[in-house]
């Protein structure tokens, strides 16, 4: 399975996301923006997540719920900006644990020969932050979401097929 | 006049703009948030300066249209998000003649005796945007309106002494 990749120069403001999906990209781009496919890629396996809203265009909210196995809540939200269907996405992203720190995201998606580049560029307030983000765990919660993702692309892929 | 001081590191994704003001924070705060103030200081002052929407919430839009002489028209937007009145301002910027390219801005206000520190953080999504933003005459037309910000203050300020 191809591996997800991060870029993380030290005393920038970024970190780079790039994974090469299996699957043309009408597709990549639907199951990243279906709230119903959403819940079953986004975050580990290990938590359920709940789409509280979508909204899949400038100016519109998104808003995702994770519920740990003990009973715990965390929201994560942001607002969608001027986006290009299917090749790019741009939002915000927030977690609501802690107020004031907003990063911003631009997903772009190329299509090479029936298979899908994505490259996701999170941008950070600052390189506190950028680096806090990513030594908390981050990587391994992105890597995972990948997978499931490439997963569910499969499975996409299999119904379509059917 | 106080200077306002621009921080521009290379290889970085941010520009942080910095001024002090001579009032106290709630009336710069109220400068920076009125529509009907915000078009006496917003740009250089050969321009004119529409506020055409301005909802300072969280997921609220900001959309002003800047006229030249000449009859041109150029639009900005963006969305508010958290923020913390009279601390802190968090949105998003758009030039409308280049979609894609999203800014993210954090405005820190620290009264000082009296005085105001005004912290502006700006994110771009590349260093390059970054760069291209800096050479585009940003420093010069972020200069004068932050001049155009402190004469309104003083206006304002004489305005509540009588």
């Amino acid at each position: 399975m191809a591996e997800t990749q991060f870029t993380v120069i030290p005393g920038q403001h970024s970190i780079i996301i790039t994974r090469v999906f299996e699957a043309p990209r009408e597709l990549v781009f639907k199951v990243f923006t279906d709230p119903k496919l959403v819940s079953q890629w986004w975050g580990p396996k290990k938590y359920t997540t709940v789409v509280d809203k979508m909204e899949v265009r400038a100016g519109g909210i998104w808003r995702y719920v994770q519920h740990d196995p003990a009973g715990n809540a965390y929201a994560f939200h942001g607002v969608y900006h001027e986006g290009l269907a299917p090749e790019r996405l741009i939002y915000t992203f927030e977690w609501e644990g802690l107020p004031g720190h907003v990063s911003l995201e631009t997903v772009s998606l190329e299509e090479q020969g029936g298979k899908t580049k994505v490259t996701d560029i999170v941008v950070f307030q600052s390189v506190e932050d950028r680096d806090g983000m990513f030594q908390s765990g981050m990587q391994e919660g992105s890597k995972e979401s990948m997978n499931r993702f490439a997963e569910l692309l499969v499975k996409a892929r299999t119904l379509a097929a059917a």
